[in-house]
C-alpha cells in the first residue's frame, strides 16, 4: 500500500476532491491523456508502454480499431446502449458467437448469465446458486486467491488488508493450501481430502470450491494441470461444485482462452470478466452447466447487466479466438518475456527470488519483497507501467496487451532490463 | 416473478443459450434493436414508448445527441476507456464539474468516491466505511428498502425473495419500519427512538442508517422532509452515519438532482449509480464527507472504477443542471402524470388503490395486487413499456426518460388510458 | 454493575483469588455461612431476610427438610449420583412425578429432555430443535428478554452489556416490542404480524418465538393473558413454534406452576431450570411437543444431564403441587407485598414510579432509576437481602421463597418499609 | 449414533416420557439403581463394572465415601447450597484449598472464575474473554476436537453430526490439523505458522488457540510434549491466547492433576469441570492468568455458577492431590490398563488398530470401526460398562474410577479380554 502524497500540482484536482482510496494514482504520478494500443501519453506528451493493461482488462489493447469501429457505427445507429435484461440484437449476436467461437469448440453446453458487469458480480452470483443447488453454505477458497470486494466475493479471497475492510466478520468460508503453497514435495490436494472425509474435522464439505488456475494478485501462483484435474475429480466424488475464477486470467491471458484449457477439466461454474468486454467496457458473465441453472427469474439482477456497448466490443473480440493464430502470436511474445526474466538470476544474482507465471502474465518474486515496488518505480521514470502482487507485493508482474506489438514489446523489456541495472546500481 | 416461457420464436437464442434468471425479457417479448430519447424499436420496427428509462439508469434518454456526440469526440482522439484509478483528464474534468455543478451550490465539501461502476459496490463502499470509521458493526436499514444484490448489500434490501437467493443468512443488519408504514398516524421515528436508546431492547447502535428518500423497488413509498431531517437529527444525537442511497431517485428523478434536497438534510455518504453514468453506462459514485473518508489507498477497489467513457458522459450530463430550467422541465412532466394517475379512482372506482411517488418515478398502487401486472401486459401489448414495484408487485410504475418530449408523453399517457379502459373491461 | 472494591477484610480470600467477574458478593459485602427457608446468616451471627431466593432458583426455601431429608436417604442408600442419560430409578421416579402433577393434569403429552443441568443449555437445546424443525434459522425474541449467557442463548437476550461480553456478532435473532413496550395504546402483536406478514420488511418467518410470560431480568414486564394467546395465534398461523421460557417464572413463582397457565395456551416448548430442581442444585429440563421432538440420539448432550440428586429433589419438591393449597398460600403472601407496594406512591410521592409484577416477584420501578441500588444497599445493611433488574437497574424487586413464612415476610416488608423511610430521608 | 430401540419392558416410562435424544440408555439397556466407586448394580441385582466413569465425571468414583461424609455434614448444618456468585466459607475453603494445592506448587496465579456449572460454560467463558482482550473474533481449534454443545463451544467442536445440531452457521472458529493428523511425519505446527504467517492466507490472527492435551471424544488422539510447548510458543510470539479445555483430561485423568503437566506448558487459561465437582456434583471452573481477567462484574453469569455441595465436595476431593501418592496410584492401574491393550495385536492379529491414550483414558483403535461398539455391547452383556469414541466410534475406551481397586479394575480387564475372544470368535 503506498501511502506517499501527490505531490505534483496538476493532480491538486485528485487530491482535493476524490477519497483517499485511491491507490494505482499514487504509483504512476501524471495525468493520463490519450492511448493506443500498449501505449498511453499523459498530458504532457511523454509516452509509456504499458505492461500492466488494466490489470487484465485490456487484453485486447487500448482503442483498439476493429472493436472501435463497430462501437461507434452501433452507436450511430441509435443501437440500444443500456437494456437491463431485455432481448436485443446486440445480446443474441453475443450469445450466437460465444457459443459458436467459445462453447461448441470445446464441447460445452453452459448456460451464459449476466450477473451485472463486474467480476465481482460474476462470483457473488456462483456463490449463491451453488449454494442454493447444493443446499450447503461452506465455499472452500485457497491461500492468496482473490475474487472480490463485495461482501461474497471478499469473503474468499485471502488478502488480510482486504478482509479487514470488511469492518464485519467474513464467514462461511474456509481456506486450503493452494498448489504448491507448502512446497514441490507436498500433495496438497490429499491434504483436503483427509479434512473432507473426516467428518470430525470441523471442515464440512462445501457447496462449491472456488479456485483461480493461476493467481494473479495472490502473486503469480500457477497450478499444475495435474492438481486442477484431481481437484475436479475431488468436487466430482463428493457432490461440490467446481466454480472456476477465470477473471483475470481468462480471455487468452494465459495463452488459450481459458487459462484452465490445457487441464482438461469443464468445471461447472466459470467467471469472465475484465477482457470479456474487449474494450475495458464493465461487462462479465457467468457460464452455468445447465443442470445446476436453477435460478428463479430475476433471483439475482443488477442494473447494468445489460451493457450492449460490452456486447457489441465482446463479440468483435471474440473474432480473434475463431483461429489458432492469436494464441501462437500470445506465445511469441510471452517466450521473450521468459527470456528476460530468467535472466534475471544470471545478471543479478543478487536478487534472489525466482521467475512466475505463464503467456502474458509473468514476473518475478524478489526475496527482498521491497524491491518489487523500487522495480516498478524505476521503471516508471523510465516509461514502462508494470505493477506489483503476492501478499508482500513481492513481485514484479508484466502483463502488456496481448496485441502489443513485437517492437513495442521488445522496447518494454529493454526499459525493464535498464530498471534492473538501476536497481541493481542502487543495491549495490 | 414472471415464470413464463418465452415463446415466441424470434426469442429461441436466449431461451436456448442464456440462464433462467434472465427476467425483464419474459414481460416484454421481442428483441429490440434501436432507441432514441423515450422510444424503443423492436427488430420487426414496432415502437414503443419507454416508461421504464433502464429502471432509472437512462433518465437523460437512449442516445441522448449531445452526450453521444461527446463519446464519439473521446473515442476518436484515443481518449483513455479503462484506467483503474490512474488520474486522467477525463476523471478530472468529471471531478471538476461534478463539484462546480453540484456540491458546491450546496455548499458541501464531500470527497468523491469511485468504487465500481454499479449501485451495489457504492453501496457495498459506504457500509464498509462506516463500520470501519464508527468501530460497529449493524446497519439500520427499513422496511421495503432496496440496496443491491452482493452480500453486503442483500443485507440491508428488504425483499425476502432476493434475500433467499444468498443462500447464507444475511447479518449485521436490522429491520425498521419506513415513514408511513404503520400507517400515518404513527411516527416511526420514535418508534425507532426508543429501541436505540434502550439498553435492554436488543437493537444495538448501528454504524450507520441506510435510507431511501423515496423506495422505487419497494413500492414508490415517500419519507416525509420531516421524517428524513428527523432521521437526519437521530443519527446526529447518536453518533450514526447517515447514508442516503440515491442510486435509483439521484439525478433528477423525482425533480431536484438529490431525491432528498427539498429535505434540506446533508447525509454523511451518499450512493449514486445508474443516471449518474447519463448514457446508461456502468458508472457509480459514494460520496463522503471529509471526515469519514478514513480509507487507506486500495482498501476497496474494483477494475472497472476508472470508466472513463462513463466519465465523459457524466461529465456532459452534469450541464443538464446548471440552471434550474431542467427541474422545471421535469415538474411540468409530472404534473401531467399525476393528472393521469389522479383519474384513476375517479374513472375506476373499482381499482381500488392509491396514487404513489413524485416527478418522474410516480405510479399506482393497485389493492387488488395482481393488476398492476396485467396492466403492464396490456400496455406493452399496446405499445407502452412500463413496470411494476412493490413487495407483491402491485404498483404500476411510470418511469420516462426525464428529457421525454411532451408529445411522446403525452401519447404514452393515451395508451396507458387505453390499456387502464382494457382491464377495467376484463375485470368487470 | 456495581464495581466497588470489596473492602471487608474477610472478603480478602475473594479479592485475591477470584475472578472480577464476580457481582453479587461485591453488593452484599459479607461472608454467608447458614441458611433456612428465608433466612440466611453470615459468618459474624448477622440474620438476613431472602428476599432473592437465589434469583428464582430456591422458591421452595434454603434447605428444606422435606427435601433434603429425601437427598440424605438416597445418597446414604448408594443412589447413584451422576448418570449422563441412562436409566436410572431417580430419573423414572421423576419422569413419572412430572407427568402426573405437572402434564397430565393439563392434558399435555410434552416429552421431557434433560439438556444439560442450567437454564442455558434448556435454551440452546430449545432453539437447535426449533431450528431443525422448520428449518429456518432466525428467532423472534422480544426487548428486554433475558434467555442466557452462553453464545446461542445470548443472541436472543436483549441486554446490550451481556451482548457486547459476546466478542462477536450475535446473529439469527430479531427482536420485537413486548406487551406493553410502546405504552398500554400500542398493540405489538399487530406491529409485528404486519412485518411477518409482508414480504418485503426484511424480517423473515422466523423458525421460533421465544418468550417469558414476566420478564424478570428485563425489568418485571408482564405479558396479558390475551397478548399470549394472541402470540400463540400468531405462531400457529405462521407455522412458527412458541417457545416459552419459564426458567426464572415457572415453578409457581408468578402463582401457579407455569407463569403462563392462567392465559391457556399450549407453548410447543418449555424451559424450565432454576427451582426445578427444588434444593437449588442444577437442573434444566427442555419440554417438546411429541411431534417436535425430532432429535437423533445423542445431537445434543452434556456431562451433567443426568444429575440425578436434582431428580430426586425435583420430585419431592413436585409435591407441593399436587393441590391447589400451595398456590393458594402464594397468592396470599403476594397480596402482603403487593399492599406495601402500592402504598409507595401514597406515602413517598417524591418516589415516582409504578408498581411491577405479580405472585411472588413484584417489585418498584423508580423513575429515577439509580433509588432501586440505594434501596438494595440500605435493605441490606438492615438485614434484607432484594435485588434490582431492568435494563438501568430501576426496579427494587422483591422474590422471597414460596415457602417464606408469614412472619417472616412481614418482618421483611418491615424493613423494606423502614429502608424506603430511610431513602426518603436521604432524598429530601 | 445407536437408534435402537429400548425394547425392554422395564424402559417403558423412558421411552413414553423421555426425548429421543437420550443416547447411553440406549447402549446399556436397564435401571441403574446403585453405585459404589468403580461398580453400578441395576434394578435387578446385576453388578456391572463402570469404565466409564461418567465420561470423567466420577474420577473419585460413585458415592466416595470422605467426599459424602463431608456434603451430609454440610448439609445437617443447613450450609448454603445455592449462593449465586455470593460469598459463602464454602466457597473461600475451596479458593484457598484450589490455591494450596493446585496453583502454588506450579508457580501459577490464575484467578478462578466460576462460570455456571457445566464444561460448556467454562469454555464459553473462555472464547468470551479472550476476544474481549485481544479484540479479534476467531478462534483457532483442532481437528476432532470436542468442547461443548453450546453455540460458542460447538464452533470450536469438530464432530460433524453435532454441528449439524446447531441448525445455523457455526463461525469464528477455524480448524486446524491436530498433532499427528497428518501421520508422525507431519510437523502440524509449522503447517500452521506458514497460514498464521502469511497475510495472503485467508486465516486470520486468532483470538485465541483452545487445544486439548489428548483428545477423549476425538478419539484419544495425543498432543507431544514438544508439540504442546511449540503451539505455547506459536501463541506468545504472535500474542494469542492459549486456552486448554482439561474438562475430561484433568482432575488426574491422565495421571498428572493436569493432562499438559509434563509438558511444562502454562496456559492463559484452562477449562475445568467433570471430575473437579469430585462427586459427579455439576461444577466448573475457568482459570484466568491475572493480566486478562478483564471482566466487568457480571458480564458472564449463571443461575448455577455458586453451587456450595460442588465446592464442598471439590475441596475435599483436592485432598487427593497433596502428596504424590495418589499419581503413582493412578500409573499403577494405567500400566495393567495397557498391558491388556498392548496384547490384543498380539492375541487377536485380525483386530486391525492400535493402541491409544495414557494414564487411565486408554483405548483400542479399530481399523474395522463397527468393531468398537460391538466390543461395547459384548462387554456390557459380561458386566462391563465402556464406551466408544471417534470420529467413527471406531475407539474402544477404557475410562475407570481412577479410585477403582486393583482387584475391580483386574475383573473388569478380565471381561475385557472374555469380550474379545468373543468379538473375535463372532468375526471368524
Amino acid at each position: 500500500m503506498n501511502n506517499q502524497l501527490l505531490e505534483l500540482p496538476e493532480l491538486n484536482v485528485f487530491n482535493d476532491l476524490e477519497s483517499e482510496v485511491r491507490s494505482y494514482c499514487r504509483n504512476f504520478q501524471t495525468v493520463f491523456e490519450k492511448a493506443k494500443n500498449a501505449k498511453l501519453w499523459d498530458r504532457n506528451g511523454n509516452e509509456y508502454i504499458d505492461f500492466f493493461a488494466g490489470a487484465g482488462a485490456l487484453n485486447y489493447g487500448h482503442n483498439n480499431e476493429k472493436i472501435r469501429g463497430k462501437l461507434i457505427d452501433y452507436m450511430m445507429q441509435d443501437g440500444i446502449t443500456h437494456s437491463l435484461d431485455m432481448a436485443t440484437n446486440a445480446k443474441e449476436t453475443f450469445l450466437t458467437q460465444f457459443q459458436e467461437v467459445i462453447l461448441k469448440p470445446r464441447g460445452w453446453n453452459h448456460k451464459v448469465m449476466f450477473p451485472g458487469p463486474t467480476g465481482t458480480n460474476a462470483v457473488e452470483a456462483a456463490l449463491k446458486i451453488a449454494r442454493k443447488v447444493t443446499g450447503r453454505s461452506t465455499i472452500l477458497s485457497f491461500t492468496n486467491a482473490f475474487h472480490g470486494m463485495t461482501l461474497g466475493s471478499l469473503a474468499v479471497t485471502g488478502n488480510s488488508f482486504k478482509r479487514e475492510g470488511a469492518g464485519i466478520a467474513l464467514t462461511h468460508s474456509v481456506f486450503m493450501p493452494y498448489d504448491g503453497y507448502y512446497g514441490d514435495d507436498v500433495d496438497t490436494l490429499s491434504y483436503i481430502k483427509k479434512l473432507l472425509d473426516d467428518p470430525g474435522s470441523g471442515v464440512p464439505i462445501p457447496a462449491a470450491v472456488i479456485v483461480e488456475a493461476l493467481q494473479g494478485e495472490g502473486g503469480l501462483n500457477s497450478a499444475s494441470q495435474e492438481w486442477l484435474k484431481g481437484l475436479e475429480q475431488l468436487c466430482k466424488e463428493r457432490d461440490i461444485l467446481l466454480i472456476l475464477d477465470d477473471i483475470q486470467m481468462g480471455c487468452g491471458r494465459t495463452g488459450p482462452f481459458f487459462s484452465f484449457d490445457d487441464a482438461g477439466i469443464e468445471p461447472d461454474i466459470i467467471c469472465l470478466s475484465k477482457s470479456i468486454g474487449g474494450f475495458g467496457l464493465p461487462m462479465a458473465i457467468t457460464l452455468l452447466k445447465p443442470e445446476i441453472d436453477m435460478w428463479e427469474p430475476g433471483e439475482h439482477n443488477g442494473t447494468f447487466r445489460g451493457n450492449n456497448l460490452g456486447f457489441i466490443a465482446a463479440t468483435e473480440a471474440l473474432n480473434y479466438w475463431k483461429t489458432k493464430e492469436f494464441q501462437l502470436d500470445v506465445e511469441i511474445r510471452a517466450k521473450s518475456i521468459r527470456k528476460v526474466l530468467e535472466d534475471i538470476p544470471v545478471k543479478y544474482p543478487e536478487f534472489c527470488g525466482e521467475t512466475r507465471g505463464r503467456g502474458l502474465i509473468q514476473g518475478f518474486a524478489f526475496e527482498r519483497q521491497e524491491l518489487a515496488g523500487r522495480l516498478s518505480e524505476i521503471s516508471f521514470d523510465h516509461g514502462l507501467i508494470m505493477e506489483t502482487s503476492g501478499p508482500h507485493s513481492e513481485v514484479a508482474k508484466l502483463m502488456p496487451p496481448l496485441t502489443i506489438e513485437i517492437d513495442t514489446l521488445e522496447e518494454g523489456l529493454k526499459i525493464l532490463e535498464r530498471s534492473l541495472e538501476q536497481l541493481s546500481a542502487e543495491e549495490r
